[in-house]
């Protein structure tokens, strides 16, 4: 058993392999200090709030049968049904973190947690609080009862805990559940999906598979009722997962659907399915998604808007989109082995993720905005909180952060591929033999990358490495020499006989860059955003000029972009001063000033203010 | 009694008064025309569609004292539990209508709707069909339950009637209804206030101004429940209505509460509370409203934006909100005498109101986008509709379109005073004497305005008429010779003896015009919208060069706007020629096309595909 996110099968049709979790090392650097933090703050901090929250304690009233479901109403007025998930998120982020390094108190706390879980199981399988506590009829209300979602995320905490720890104490909880389940069900929300396929995969059992791919042919016959809400697209029950060319609706929802139709078609060798889901994907890349990766532009139903429709200040981009999104990708890519896709998981990973995480991980957003004004309308929120009512965003960064490490790499048979980049050391069993790289680098605050081979087979194989699409000019040096690599690279690679202490130099050029937006996105016409390496940046009020309003500061485009060291925000943080000139009613212009850019996912740990990814252009 | 929309009494701290209806006559021309289509086409399918979708029904099962109320789940899956107020709203555009000109058939109906109202009501006086279908508990959720709101439209109606026909069958009831309401309460949806003032006037009771006045002061203590939904600033509960600098939360619900509180204002010669309501109004016009005069721009919550957050693309714009600030601007205008409240009333009726409603007058637009795409997301609405679950803005175009005329005209000690230009006929009775003008006119499509004394007293007195805002040229000719007027002129005065047959000829250019947005609108930097006269102009699809897309064009500063005959759409209507270029990826830019512009109220009648009102500006 392998320590795996997304573990398909030996007969799946997948083009690369995950690695399992034990054999990627991360040694230091940008993500592994975010996965420090998620471990001795985040995950820590999530405990202490779905305790105090109630979340828990509804499953704590579950097991003793008797009390009153406790949730905040939702901004519409319903009752949140779907918390026992959050619970099933955390204990999914905890066996990934135990996984990797042993945690007596942690472990102590995560098993009562997996006793109350166990102990509100009804006899015969059915899991579910709020049902239970509000009547106890299951699968009453599949359109908007979330129960198939719940029990998807119980799933997901038991194989981590399978896999990472050979526990399976929340498997047999897992199993059951699922197997309460009626035939010929569907929830509105899906990710059950994905979850059987992965049960699938851990229990040798295909009759989760098989009720996996029933429901995703299902889908897209307007069959869920309660669709006058916001109509039948809202859960994606408008077309069939076959058919529909583009995404919409409900933005979790479809990528949620659209892992489990990749996991769907993958076991069972379904190109069809897989070439759909690949075309929605190349669609929504195209036309509805913001330059840090998030999606779902609608606050109104958390819905994808039209093609180009991606307003930066009023931009939904659910944290949980973001994460959704990687999880896609990564699916996408172990499927076709199209480095595209890794370079999405780099640019949602530190753009449309980490945002959503505040730099002390005790507090979270739970949309990301690309632009927040000065001056806003009295009620307004979009302060980072410490939890949420719904508060589906937290957990969700937690696991999503506990197996980051998973993300970068992968191998097939011709030999090993680098995706993401970070300190790390990397064990592969190569078909050639057994190989031991070490990774060194300061990405993304430098571009050099370097690769030295511990131990390798006398037999050739494949190294591989990403070129970001970013990246339009570096140079990569090994035992052959030194080639320089332009736009459009894609991917390095380097079949050889490659000897121990053979080191690899993948040197990316990463000067501040100025992006111009596709024109057809309307609402950011006459702006540029600033970037550097896989960072979008963002200019905040607190490194504005003196008396200065964000909403007065425009793009100088006759003075250059410049590095700086911002170790104010974080030790090796490199922030961006950009030229900017001042315009302000009934003054003239005032030239030569600059403003400080800051990555966008350091953005809102200071002084609350205005804030803009894409920056009007000056215009003399 | 007068026939009169709102009637501040005679010791009312109010600048100009309002005429009776019966006293302008209009002749024919645009708002003849559209009163017309409103009173043979748009009032009529409205009964149809009161009776079709059980609304009527409602009432009816309440006065049989048994059935289910029948109603659509809203976006957010609660029944809508206010569609009384879609029967009152209708009654009282029927009032107005027949107060106009008698029309036996439609009278008869509307016995029939006042028997079927009156029949609804309980013995001790309540009236509520959700209500009493549904338990017949009154008053048990003020904040969502609309029970006041449905009263004041009661009311509303029950004015009308009285005032325009002497009839006072629904006032009986609404007065019954309004005494059965509780001492100290409050409703989530404000308009309950100022039909209360509108109660006082018609009856002398001074208890319904005492109350309105009692809630105006009990809002924004946060006392209303269920503001968890969206807020208390939601419904205006969060800081009081003498406090709040700004506009805030659901728009229409803020929009009738400063009705309210400048009814209260002038009856009480309540000079703090009327400044309130205007400074609100003042950041309200610089901030939040749309060239369009449309307001609103949210739709999660149908809620103002934060300062300058106007999208074009997702304006919600509702057309009750539009109405509601014509009816705000009319309030101020009586109790000020500032012009410009009478040029937001022009640009809102052309711009804002009348787009809500389709040419033929059968099918109506909820929301108002100033922006439609060419290609959208599956399940996405945005054609007219004949009618609407929740149906709140058609019967308020039915009201609003039957008493346009009454926003034509004021008087006061000094003389005469015109708003709105259309062919009419005023009768006045000054204080220097009884006087009778003729106005003759093709506006909005010709600027020139003659006014011609039909009848005057031989004592001197004061014809004003307004140069629009938009006018920054025009002439005036008189007994006194001719006078040209620039930008800013605001109010053209002439005071003199008069004598029938005088004529003055007020002459307004309006040659098409390019206008600029406010450079802290961030959503259409770079645009320019085409106006002409009062109108706002758009360009269609329709209207395209053949084979292009409105998103693929982008206008050419470089050469002249033009005007150009339309009878395809309407007999009189002018439209625009714009220059424009084409840009198409892998194209060179396609110079020297056209495109056509036609009044943004005319759009969505024809082919739907994408329509643009801010144009994006060529850049060579």
């Amino acid at each position: 058993m392998s320590v795996v996110v997304v573990q398909p099968t030996r007969t799946a049709r997948a083009r690369l392999q995950p690695f399992d979790a034990r054999q990627v090392g991360l040694v230091d650097g940008f993500w592994a200090d975010r996965i420090r933090i998620n471990r001795e703050h985040t995950i820590p901090h999530g405990l202490d709030q779905i305790r105090n929250a109630g979340t828990l304690g509804n499953l704590r009233l579950a097991a003793a049968g008797a009390g009153d479901y406790r949730a905040a109403a939702d901004s519409v007025g319903a009752t949140l049904p779907f918390l026992d998930s959050d619970v099933y998120k955390w204990l999914e982020a905890v066996g990934w973190e135990l996984g990797r390094q042993p945690d007596p108190a942690l472990a102590a706390a995560a098993d009562g947690v997996i006793d109350v879980v166990a102990a509100a199981q009804r006899p015969d399988g059915y899991l579910n609080s709020y049902v239970q506590l509000g009547g106890g009829v299951p699968y009453r209300d599949l359109s908007w009862g979330h129960e198939l979602y719940c029990v998807a995320h119980l799933i997901q905490a038991a194989v981590a805990w399978h896999r990472a720890l050979a526990d399976d104490r929340l498997l047999a909880v897992a199993v059951r559940a699922t197997d309460h389940l009626p035939p010929g069900i569907m929830d509105g929300h899906p990710g059950i999906e994905m979850a059987l396929v992965e049960l699938t995969r851990v229990t040798g059992d295909r009759r989760y598979l098989a009720l996996a791919a029933r429901m995703i042919e299902q889908r897209g016959r307007r069959t869920l009722p309660g669709a006058d809400r916001f109509g039948a697209t809202y859960w994606q029950d408008h077309e069939t997962v076959r058919d529909a060319a583009s995404v919409a609706g409900h933005a979790v929802r479809q990528l949620y659907l659209d892992c489990g139709a990749v996991d769907v078609a993958v076991e069972a060798g379904d190109d069809q399915l897989l070439t759909a889901v690949r075309r929605r994907w190349d669609d929504l890349m195209r036309t509805r998604t913001y330059l840090t990766g998030g999606m779902g532009s609608r606050h109104r139903d958390e819905a994808f808007g039209d093609p180009y429709e991606l307003p930066p200040d009023r931009a939904y981009a659910e944290t949980c989109a973001a994460i959704a999104s990687v999880m896609l990708a990564w699916r996408l890519l172990l499927a076709t082995g199209d480095v595209t896709y890794a370079d999405t998981i780099e640019r949602t990973m530190f753009n449309g993720v980490l945002p959503g995480l505040a730099l002390d991980g005790r507090r979270f957003f739970y949309t990301n905005p690309l632009q927040r004004r000065t001056h806003r309308t009295p009620g307004g929120a979009g302060e980072r909180r410490p939890w949420y009512p719904c508060a589906c965003c937290p957990p969700n960064l937690m696991r999503m952060l506990s197996s980051w490490q998973q993300y970068l790499a992968t191998h097939d048979e011709s030999g090993l591929q680098l995706h993401q980049y970070a300190s790390a050391e990397v064990d592969a069993e190569l078909r050639a033999g057994p190989v031991r790289v070490q990774i060194r680098t300061d990405y993304p605050w430098d571009g050099r990358i370097l690769v030295r081979l511990l131990r390798t087979p006398a037999e050739p194989w494949t190294l591989s490495m990403r070129v970001p699409r970013w990246c339009h000019s570096a140079t990569i040096t090994g035992p052959d020499g030194t080639e320089t690599l332009g736009t459009g690279t894609g991917t390095v690679k380097r079949h050889r006989r490659w000897r121990p202490g053979d080191v690899v130099d993948l040197s990316l050029d990463l000067p501040p860059r100025v992006t111009e937006p596709d024109p057809r996105v309307d609402a950011v016409r006459g702006c540029v955003a600033v970037e550097r390496g896989p960072l979008v940046y963002c200019i905040e009020a607190a490194d504005a000029p003196e008396r200065t309003e964000i909403e007065e500061l425009s793009w100088d485009p006759r003075r250059d972009l410049a590095t700086v060291p911002r170790p104010d925000l974080e030790e090796s943080l490199v922030g961006i001063t950009v030229p900017v000139v001042r315009h302000r009613p009934g003054e003239s212009a005032a030239d030569g000033l600059t403003t400080g850019a800051i990555p966008y996912f350091a953005w809102a740990n200071r002084t609350l203010g205005g804030m803009r990814v894409w920056i009007p252009r000056s215009t003399p």
